[in-house]
């Protein structure tokens, strides 16, 4: 079982490379070498098994390729342009999103192996005139270059699954709450740290009002579920490969307030409230309810409150036991 | 008023541009020229405008740039590999289906004017697991690689739509019948071929059973859909740009009955009925039944009857008073 992470130097990455680690197998089988590739070398993870960590750029197919020379089995693509850049720097979105996807995708097709390839997609897909709350069957209606560039991906992994060019399961992530590491350029950035910042003793800026209601998922239980979207059997997953992962719908508000029963009064009062009305046309064309039937029916795995949010972030990343 | 049409050799492409010389104006403006541009050069079309044929091959992006030289104030992209080719021969499907409706996509965005684009989409989109009917918010699923192609193209006219770089329109079209000319490559060529040759005198075969059904509308509606579609304003069409256009659900048995009721028995006796289980494999997987609500609130038109579809086949192609 070789494994390779494309994105492997991100947040996800690294702790789905930590997770495995701890596994030592996927799918049930011993990993005998896990690949870390992305754009800057990524940081070296302690594992039972061989670790190589690569540099590697997705808008390059030949890189892809060459990438793929050890005959992965499981491949995970993660690399992204975030939707704040992506928003930003309309081709860079284009070339690395869908064009670089294309890349990775034609390079698992070329193996004759018919990998497994489990691709992060994005709740940012959905959006506009859609009916409340999301379910399986709705349309995606991305108001984002980047969701639109996710979308439009979805549709050739679902093909290339279909003429079984690889085993594709794509899975639309909520917001990932509460991320370790600095802010970086998704426009859903904010919804980590207005937490992250506060429980570590620094400010941090919320650009939407208490009432703005979103879906959210921890780091924890995300990484639960792309290991699970590996082990999946294929036909199990029916006539669509791409699915919105459970997730917890929640006001900033209700999550201050959580945040606030497990860490106390202090971090809540290092928010500071500054409306920014360019991010809100962004994260206001985002949907925050969604029936997961199909994912929960498939056992991928949700979290029980945003208090648990909390405690992960300070057990997982902090080291505090919470 | 310029106006260009790529896949201007089609049967699509030909019946539009007859209809814009019939016309002589497109959103209220006189035509001044037309520019019909395909693979191979299309047939012209005398009209009270200069009209021009070109080739042109729409996977070469430079091409594509020379070919709106003269800054087309209106661009209907009706160019593709139909449905059964695009799944026999998957790279040439995503050669011109996707990258070449981006290089078309790009070239109209290159321009900076923000021109009408009209795109002809596909009921092929749709698949799979979603309730009946299709709505206006239902999960486009493809289950061709020609949908998914199509599918992944809608997300960038819409997105390219959204960035101000174009003004998108796409159409998902049903299946058109009676469709001039000869059988072609399309999953759904024998939808018109079992009408248009025994009309004719001749033989044809059909691969289904009389109690298939599927969502159909004439050619003469089409026409006038693509051009209803260059005219709504852009702000009638909300946050997405793309939609099912009406249609009416045949069994093929109704169609048959359409039929003998306008021109006899004769016709329907030269149809010969021989089930083709790889081509009920794709056209099974398409859906029959819609709810086009929004185009019709748009103002798009449909048929009344099938037998008219017959009767304008009669009119308009093989020029019999029907």
């Amino acid at each position: 079982m070789n494994v390779l992470i494309i994105g492997g130097g991100g947040f996800l990455g690294q702790k789905l490379a930590k997770a495995l680690a701890a596994r030592g197998t996927l799918r049930g089988q011993p990993i005998r070498k896990l690949i870390l590739a992305d754009l800057a070398a990524p940081a070296d993870v302690s594992a039972p098994f061989p670790v190589e960590t690569r540099t590697a750029d997705i808008t390059d197919a030949a890189q892809m390729r060459a990438l793929m020379q050890d005959r992965p089995d499981v491949i995970y693509h993660l690399a992204a342009i975030v939707s704040g850049q992506a928003e930003a720097e309309f081709d860079l979105g284009m070339n690395v999103n869908l064009f670089g996807t294309i890349n990775v995708f034609e390079a698992a097709r070329a193996l004759g192996t018919n990998p497994v390839l489990v691709f992060t997609s994005s709740i940012a897909v959905y959006g506009g005139e859609a009916p409340d709350p999301i379910e399986d069957w709705t349309l995606l209606n991305p108001q984002t270059s980047y969701g639109a560039q996710k979308a439009a991906a979805e549709a050739l992994l679902n093909d290339f699954s279909r003429k079984g060019f690889f085993d594709g399961r794509g899975l639309r992530l909520p917001t990932i709450s509460i991320r370790p590491g600095k802010p970086n350029k998704a426009a859903s950035s904010f919804m980590s740290s207005i937490f992250r910042e506060p429980l570590q003793g620094q400010e941090a800026v919320c650009p939407v009002s208490p009432d703005y209601e979103h879906w959210f998922l921890s780091p924890r239980r995300c990484i639960e579920n792309l290991i699970i979207a590996a082990e999946i059997p294929a036909d199990a997953w029916g006539q669509n490969r791409c699915l919105a992962l459970p997730g917890r719908t929640h006001s900033i508000g209700e999550m201050v307030e959580a945040m606030r029963r497990v860490a106390g009064d202090e971090p809540v009062a290092r928010i500071r409230w500054e409306p920014d009305p360019e991010l809100q046309s962004i994260v206001m064309g985002w949907r925050g309810r969604f029936n997961p039937t199909k994912a929960l029916r498939l056992g991928f795995k949700n979290d029980d409150s945003f208090e648990d949010n909390v405690r992960y972030f300070l057990e997982d990343d902090l080291n505090i036991p919470a």
